[in-house]
């Protein structure tokens, strides 16, 4: 797939980057940008050289939201909307939600570097990511209210997750501009950087989880942190913690891991991803993929 | 209904304010005062005209808690002591617990003025609210163990989303009096103020919550706030989403509000809310109403 | 059952100290101190003597993590690794995460006092305890992302409510050890304090836990603040909070509460714990026992 509303680019030290590259538009977010993205995280999950992804935007702002003007955008669905019948489902999902769970399903690290104003798909396609680095004083909005429509990109299932009910109420009801500043004091952003900063900042981070780790452990780490809390009970990540522990360190990364340690050497971390089940039976499948 | 035990005043702005209104008691808690709460959160909902409610104590104090005294209170669950038999759980309900759902199903933003202390029912009552105002210095109590009960109101559901484990921990077991500025630092309350800018201070922010905001993403936005991240997996919420964000668009208020944005206008959002349903099928129905 | 790598002791106020006893070893963690702690906290549950239990480290160290001595551990699930059939997932239960339920199972409030150093499941093992109090500049670690493995000890399920998602990826992605003050900003302790006043400050905010509260009551609170959550919708709360409140009031220590409170006197809580069910049935059995 040949990208024409983002940009890529692999690094040596296995850090992808991901750019919103739409400048003279203030990288606002289209359909074609939609299945770009969600291409892009594909990729990502299956190459064994990206150990993490950084998103960021061209020029001076992340992403203005969605695109309005017709030629490119004014569509939130990707259906035709001369049809007098009311599309199915399948049909009329909501674009920023694809991307979303594109990012929710990818197996590496994903840090926003917000570089500038983020809003609306532009702040929620970004609550999926594992972190969000941000440009002091850029512009965010949950502004869905103010247009009269409701949340997107599974925004209501991750932003109550990270700034807690009060927070999520106020920003979404209101539907106003706030700043950076006030998401770092929410929990909402992990740090605020000088805005030529912010890309460094996210690097820097990225080294650190990758430096140490196993891409395995990372990769079904991420998937146990966003899934077990949602069961009922502990027991039932017990079961599941104990069966991957077990394929971990006597199948995978793990065989080295101990012998290593324990010998006082770098572990070799070699397994292939790709050998490693993305779904396992004691995870419900989602209702629609 | 004619109120006895609370009142209630709409103004041109929108703002309905529901006082607890029992001052001679510390508006401690009757069942005539949940049967009244009950109804007027009802009534908010339907009433067009209400954008958001406001509630708050008469006098100096929230509310002081269950009205203990035999006339009025004294009898948690609204049944006939007299009964030899236990009575079956439609009879037993805790009567907090009916308020806090009654606010919880409430479709305009709920604004907590905390006045004064608030105890036992009188805090956990405020925690389906969206958001807590408080007066500096009120003191606050989850005092449950201390009378040999357990926690009510719907609070076992609500306190740690607010406040995290350890906290609601700390205070549920000891059931210790503390003062509103432990509840702002851990979350439990948005902000502390004046004892007499605390109504005032909740008004602002009603304000500034309905300003722009279309009411109907509001009410949708609290339902979809509240419920979607209780799903298992975000693909649940993106279903969710995805019929909301096109029915608001095509049917609701959205229709004139991307149109007034292109055209660089105020919108008009003046859909009735009482049209938009309030229970859909990928939301399961509780087990009780 | 006789205690090798743990001591215990019951102090006259009725606190239990469990202390992980092999200083030599660094406390690090055994099938035996597995077993061990299981039992003690079952004994705990039942003793009526027994209001609440701390959780420290004999020495400096609070836990280095699992032994990988040949001699006491390298293993960590418990079963004979020359079997050459992949065992049975009854046999091949993370050891971390049995006595992490049965701390969640335990009918008393449960504090760790962090001494000092806790690494691995020595950290993993106190997220299911209430409360965590911590040594000044003690090293911190959920280092198996660095061994190659995945998270255990139901930590996938405890950890994120405690710090929130962007802090516990970070933590379990990079492995890195860190500090307990950067834990307490966290959320994931409570309070630090110097070295040697750890142990105090624990047992004080014990007391505070008990002083004035129904055992009852704080049993059953424990259970339904972690249970009730994770239901999808209040209303289910509300069911549980009627039945328990009604036959805390009418049954247990509740009825001398509400006399005693009215009558200015201290209430006489001596229901017999274990007059009290531990399961419901409006609580989901877990899969596994």
């Amino acid at each position: 797939m040949e990208y024409q509303h983002i940009h890529t680019a692999l690094a040596e030290d296995g850090i992808l980057t991901v750019t919103l590259n739409r400048p003279d538009r203030l990288n606002a977010f289209t359909l074609r940008m939609k299945d770009e993205l969600v291409h892009a995280f594909g990729e990502a999950s299956k190459d064994n050289r990206v150990r993490a992804v950084v998103v960021t935007g061209a020029g001076r702002v992340f992403c203005a939201g969605m695109e309005m003007e017709p030629e490119d955008g004014g569509n939130l669905f990707g259906y035709d909307r001369a049809d007098s019948e009311e599309p199915p489902l399948e049909v009329i999902r909501d674009s920023g939600g694809e991307v979303s769970l594109a990012i929710f399903e990818c197996r590496k690290p994903v840090i926003a570097a917000i570089n500038g104003a983020a809003v609306g798909v532009g702040i929620t396609m970004t609550l999926p990511m594992d972190f969000r680095v941000v440009a002091e004083g850029a512009k965010i909005g949950f502004v869905f209210s103010q247009r009269g429509i409701t949340p997107e990109a599974c925004s209501t299932w991750f932003l109550p997750r990270l700034v807690g009910m009060q927070q999520a109420f106020e920003w979404v009801y209101s539907g106003d501009i706030f700043l950076a500043e006030e998401g770092l004091n929410a929990g909402l952003f992990r740090s605020v950087h000088p805005r030529d900063e912010v890309l460094e900042a996210a690097y820097g981070l990225a080294r650190k989880l990758i430096a140490k780790s196993s891409p395995v452990s990372v990769a079904l780490a991420k998937q146990m942190l966003w899934r077990n809390p949602n069961f009922d009970h502990p027991m039932q990540a017990h079961v599941v913690e104990s069966r991957l522990i077990y394929r971990s360190s006597e199948y995978w990364d793990g065989k080295d891991g101990f012998k290593a340690f324990l010998e006082k050497r770098d572990p070799v971390f070699d397994t292939d991803l790709n050998s490693v089940p993305t779904q396992f039976d004691f995870w419900p499948e989602p209702p629609l993929q």
